[in-house]
Formats: C-alpha cells, sequence, structure tokens
C-alpha cells in the first residue's frame, strides 16, 4: 500500500489502517453474484489457442530444463528494429519531459500526419486520411469492428483462419454452440490444397460479414487479383461485408497479387481493411495498427458505417500512444521504409529456408512465397499430435493446424520470425528427426 | 503507393498499375450492403462528448482567430513528463534496437514486473498481481468489459458521470431507446448537493452491474468509508457486480476516503476496479492502465469473471506498449512515485484555485478538494448554453454538465489540468466576466 515504508509526500499517505480497524466489520452476507455469466462465453473452446501453447511449451521446458526451445509457434518477430526506427520513438519519449515536446490525448483516429503517410504509402489513389484510423493493432480492431456489428450478423470466415475472427464472433452472440467441428451458424470456407487455397465461393452460403485473411495466416497462400475480383463481386452480389485483413500484405512477392483490396474495383462500396506494423516493423510488442472504413461502405439503411466505426473509435478507445505513433511515422519515410522492407526480405529467406528443407524432405509444403507462414501437410494425423511430436522430438514449438479451424487439421504452421542462427539450428533438427 | 516515386527494393514493387489495366471492369452491381446497421448505434446521442466540444471549440476558433482559447474542458494533462520517467521509456525504446533489449508480444495481461508492482504499490494485502491485468487504458478495458457482459444485464451509472459507462451499455444493447431525458433500462442514481453527491440507495433499483467513479468524475466528490462500505453491501445484498473507477483515487486527501474500493470488507466478491496512470503520471497520451478481477468474484454459476476477462484480454488484445509499460514500472520506483506525487500536487494546487475563485464569487462550487475537478453550479441554466458563454465571454472551454447525464444539467465542469500560467489566467478572466 501506499501507506507503508516509502517515503512519499504527506498528501499521499490514506489513513486506511487507523480506520479500517473500527470499520473492519463482516459483510452482509456471503457474496453470490446475482449475475448471469454472458452465456456466449460458455460456448468458447478451452483457451485462446496462442496462450494454450505457450503452456505447453512451459510444461515441456520443466519437463526438460536444459532443452532449448526453438518457437517457430506464434508469429513473433524476433529481430531488434531498425535503429532509425527505435531512435524516433525514443525521441518522442524523451520529448515528453520538455514542454514543446509534450502532447496529452491525441485525436482517437490517430495523428494526422500519420493517417496522411499511411493513406499516402498503402493507398495512394485509392483511400483518403481520413478513412484511416490508426490503432494498437489488428487484433484490436477486430475485437473492434465486432462489438461495432452487434450480435446478429451471420459470419464466414476461411478455414483455417486467425482463430480471432471466430472468437470474436462466439463472443458477441453471432453464433451458436459448438459442434464437436465448428460452431454453429459460422460458415466455414474450406482453403486447402484442392481448391489451391482459395474457397469454392459458388458453395458458400451467403453471410453479413466475411472475414478473409490475405496473404493467409496460416496457410501462406496470397490470392490473386482475379480471386480477389471474384470475392469482392460475391461479397457485392449478396450485400455483405468483407473484412479484409492485409497484415502480411509486403510479404507478398507474386506480382499478380494485390496488396490491398482496394485494387479491386468496388471493394469500397463492401470492404474494411485492417493491417498493422506488427510484421512489418517488428512491432509485436510496440502496438500499432490501422483500419480503413471507406465512406463509400453503407449500411442496408443508406447510413456510413465509417459513422459507427467513428464512434467506437472515440468511445472504446483513445489513441495509439504519442510515442508509438512517432515510431510508426518513422516507419513511413524513405529511410523507415527501406529498414522495413529489409526487415520483411529477411524473415522471407527465412522462409524460403523452411520451405526449401519440407520440399527436400518430400513433406507437402504450402506457402512461405508471399508470406511469413508455411503449411505443412501431415496428412491423416491429429495436428496437436504433430505438434507434441515435433516439440518432442525437435525441441520445436508449431502451432498445430487445427487451431485455426476444422480444415486445418492435419497440418502444422511454422513461423519464419526467428533469428537466422535460430533458423538455421531448426531446419537442423528436422532434417535429424524427418530426414531420410 | 509503394510502386511510385520510391526506391524500394525490387521485391516490394507491387504490380499494380501494370496489371490493373486490364483488370478494371465495372463492379458487378451497384454497391448496395444488404446488413443492418447495429440498431444500438441508432439509440446513441449525437457524438461522443468530448470530440463534440473540439467541434465547437474549432468553432469559435475559426470565428476568432486571435482567441487565445483556454481548455478547461476534456480533462487532458498539460505538465511534461518527470525526466525520470520518459528516460525509462526512452531508454526501453532505444533498447528495441538490440538482441537483449528487443522484445516482440508480451503476455496479454501485461508484463509479470509491472502486475507485481501494481499489486504492491496499490493493493498491498488486498489483491495479488495475477489479478491485475495491464492495459492501454481504463476506457478501453471499460468497452471490454462491456463486451464480457454481453448484452443482457442491466446497469446502473452515477448522474451525472463519465459518459462511457453509458454510451458503452447502449452499443452493447443493454438499454432501450433515449427517452429524452436518459436511456430507458439505465438506472441512474442521482448525485447532487442535496444528497452531498452520493446517490440515495433505498432508492436505487437493483442492477447487475452497477458503474461507480470515486473521485467522481465530473462532481470530484470522493466518497467516504462509510459510503463506499454502504455500497459494497448493497452490491453485496443484491448480487450486484460494481464496476469501480478509481482513476482519480491518488487526488484524495480526505483521509476517511478509501483510495481503493478493496479496502472495504467483502469487495473482492462484487467488485472490478479499474485504474489509470493517465491523470497520476501524465499518461493521457502515453496509454496505460489497469484492471484489477478478484478471483473471489464469481457469476451465479460459481465461475470465476477472472476467466472470462482473461479470455477477452488474451482474445480482443494484445498487450500494452512494452515501451509504455517500461514507462509505468518507471512511475511506481521510488523516484517515479515521488515525481508522480508532486505532479499531483501540482493539479491539486491548481484545483484550489480555481475553487477559491468561484467560492469568492459566491458561485455554488463543488469538488476540487479530492479530485482535478470543479464542479460549478448554474442553477435553472441549460449547461450548453453556460457553455457557449463561458466560451463567448472568456475564450475559456468548460464541459458542460448535461453531457454527463440529466443530473449534470444546471453545471459546468471545470478541469484543473492546466499550466499554472493559464489557470491564472482562466481565473483573471472568469473575475472580470463573472466577479462583481
Amino acid at each position: 500500500m501506499l501507506t507503508a515504508g516509502k517515503t512519499l509526500p504527506t498528501h499521499a499517505v490514506c489513513g486506511r489502517r487507523a480506520v479500517r480497524i473500527n470499520a473492519v466489520a463482516a459483510p452482509e452476507k456471503a457474496g453470490v453474484l446475482n449475475v448471469n455469466r454472458n452465456e456466449n462465453f460458455g460456448k468458447l473452446r478451452a483457451g485462446y489457442l496462442f496462450p494454450e501453447i505457450a503452456r505447453r511449451r512451459k510444461a515441456h521446458q520443466e519437463k526438460h530444463p536444459d532443452a532449448k526451445i526453438i518457437s517457430l509457434g506464434i508469429g513473433d518477430t524476433t529481430e531488434p528494429l531498425p535503429k532509425y526506427i527505435a531512435e524516433a520513438m525514443a525521441k518522442a519519449a524523451a520529448g515528453l519531459a520538455t514542454r514543446e515536446g509534450y502532447s496529452g490525448y491525441g485525436a482517437e483516429q490517430g495523428q494526422g500526419a500519420l493517417r496522411e503517410v499511411v493513406a499516402g504509402t498503402f493507398y495512394s489513389g485509392l483511400r483518403t486520411a481520413d478513412e484511416i484510423f490508426i490503432s494498437d493493432g489488428s487484433k484490436c480492431d477486430i475485437a473492434r469492428i465486432q462489438m461495432m456489428f452487434g450480435s446478429k450478423p451471420t459470419v464466414a470466415v476461411q478455414d483455417p483462419s486467425y482463430p480471432v475472427y471466430v472468437d470474436t464472433s462466439v463472443m458477441m452472440g453471432m453464433t451458436g454452440d459448438h459442434n464437436g467441428t465448428g460452431f454453429d451458424g459460422i460458415e466455414y470456407m474450406v482453403c486447402n490444397p484442392d481448391n489451391a487455397f482459395f474457397p469454392d465461393l459458388s458453395k458458400v452460403r451467403r453471410t453479413d460479414i466475411i472475414f478473409f485473411c490475405s496473404p493467409n495466416n496460416p496457410t501462406g497462400a496470397a490470392a490473386t487479383r482475379a480471386q480477389l475480383t471474384e470475392l469482392v463481386n460475391f461479397a457485392r452480389r449478396n450485400g455483405s461485408i468483407l473484412v479484409y485483413d492485409a497484415a502480411y500484405a509486403l510479404y507478398i512477392s507474386n506480382t499478380d497479387c494485390p496488396k490491398t483490396i482496394y485494387e479491386i474495383p468496388g471493394a469500397e462500396e463492401v470492404a474494411i481493411e485492417t493491417c498493422s506494423f506488427s510484421k512489418y516493423a517488428g512491432f509485436t510488442g510496440v502496438r500499432l495498427g490501422w483500419t480503413v472504413v471507406p465512406k463509400a461502405l453503407k449500411y442496408a439503411d443508406g447510413s456510413p458505417v465509417h459513422n459507427d466505426w467513428n464512434r467506437v473509435m472515440t468511445t472504446c478507445f483513445n489513441g495509439a500512444s504519442n510515442i508509438v505513433q512517432a515510431g510508426g511515422l518513422a516507419c513511413l519515410q524513405p529511410e523507415g521504409l527501406r529498414e522495413m522492407f529489409s526487415m520483411i526480405a529477411f524473415y522471407k529467406e527465412n522462409a524460403r529456408i523452411l520451405k526449401d528443407t519440407f520440399t527436400e524432405m518430400d513433406f507437402k509444403v504450402y506457402g512461405g512465397d508471399d508470406a511469413p507462414y508455411i503449411w505443412v501437410g501431415f496428412p491423416g494425423k491429429p495436428s496437436w499430435d504433430v505438434f507434441a511430436e515435433i516439440l518432442e522430438r525437435c525441441n520445436i514449438v508449431t502451432t498445430p493446424g487445427s487451431g485455426f479451424g476444422p480444415a486445418g487439421e492435419g497440418f502444422v504452421r511454422a513461423s519464419a520470425f526467428g533469428s537466422r542462427e535460430n533458423i538455421l539450428e531448426a531446419v537442423r533438427r528436422f532434417k535429424e528427426a524427418y530426414g531420410n
């Protein structure tokens, strides 16, 4: 407590101890809340995927204290920030101690200069700065987007996909119960080697919301211009909202794959796009992202989604950290961009090394060319078993495919985020355990 | 676009332009979404309060370009950060450019060391570190708390109160429509001079959730130990969850007012507490707060609220910025604490100066002793009119009381956050306009 053993100014001292002695009395009755648990939380399965993996990793480490575990599990950046970008944040932080450099609450939508440069860098001629909302990351924005949509819309997701789309849909009450395979009410759009990881839209039921991630987490597949045109037209025919997760767009090498959904004509009337500095600049722990809500996107009653999103961001959020936004600005200056692309190139080379290894060992392996993820097939094997086997035999953490949805069963995801040394050591262990 | 005019590595260049020429085709049909707007958003009134004030301030400035406007409106810190705290963040930011200093995703619940020191500083002997969740601020946590509760609970708020409690309740569908005075379904607990700003609980209808802020924003009233004991027992009798907002607790001087709800016996079975570094350390733009969810808090079915909150924080949030958490750690070291308390003392002196001014001018004035807010009565006058008049006559921005709820009508809130120079100048203008 602030009372105890600290040399604080007198006004800070709270009289708790003295007064409390008199005030202590048994509370009126045993505290049993008469509030029901939100039933939607009862539908959720176990823990969120990555904390569960962390738990199993920890248990393995405790069992084998000497094991040098390498994580190719959660897609977490490992390389130090480019100096130019870190220094910009250090300068902003130090500046907060000066009258000129200090700032309090900023616009909840983000600093004007950062919105401008995000628009200019990623959406030139396609979107304007007032359609860009800066945030503390895409994961957080997805939850807020769901809060905006409410409990009534129906939802489709790629299967497999980033678990947050489904989990937040369940939390908001957009789904029924889990039926053993997936959640009732969710339209799972199967993406597997048979359809080159792009769903057969002729078989997809209409939903109000379609979550779509490209390049895809976890399969690593990037949709082509033709595929995305098909997707946008599907959304337009159905009057559905496309929530397009472009968090890995800059990992695309294939020139036939757009880096933003707004390259597709008509997308501005159906699509929200979310993106992040996490995997571009190593900002996973720094926290900065953005979401684009075009003004042309309008609900059935003609009201702009933009207005409601602005209301969510001003009411449920208070702006990204001013220090962190200074880092975002630095990322998008010429020197920052160069450093960012060199970091992306580094992780892409990791992906190539991993993919080549599995290819050489005659595994069915996908992704890795336009994304920092490798999707490795273990046909017929439960993916949590594969996860456990790789952890046991190689001391390597991967991510079990089934954690991303029913169609992820039989696969594991290997992340290319790691130091070169660790990636090469992982490759050595994989070859030792699985090579011929 | 990343294609144009920048010297980026080749792999970054996207073939959009070349390809797009062939791909451009009219989208399949005019984009009319077949998705209904979340009806709860239609219930909300105008914009969130503070953006609305910012809009009016901007209009005033445009009309009077030479006016030197002083803002006592939004409670936004103005004083530079203590060097010790800013330097800790600068060091953390610079360190991210080194292999030893780099970190990616942290625990979504916050860094262990920070959770420990928050528990030790504010809740010693009352709560444990694993009950503390570090976040990007209380406002964001309140929205997440509401997402956890879902649409079914009923809600009570102090009237007047911080608008986020009501607005997020409306968004989540916990209320009916606005009836011209307030929202149907919300229990407004009137706090005014007649009841010394503590609600008459014998007249309050039972609800599932009770939002309670002490020291109160906007009235500046801090509840005493006896009052909080009454409140906790009221919640226990009714089996209600108390969401206790303690964001201004360290502004309390009155030794009879607890600085955390957990000083009240039995509170751990009914209360969630949220708090923030914003007004303690000038972190309004830096973004750091925390929420306490005791493990003893259990829904009617016996399941711990703690579990669901952990699920929300891991699924809808990705941890506070690592740089910012370093700042929080610094705040709670002996030197940081000294600096933090000296900043609080500075704003408290501002509050005293403002309160004395209104007292001397024979206004009915409240708050200011245990909080950074002064609550000034203008009986019988609509508070938006008073807001407009003060802006017009004094070039001073206040906050109209009605923005905080129906019982705020006839009051304006003056914030004590400002430089001493601005506070003294504001006092001079007030006296010129309203003195005898």
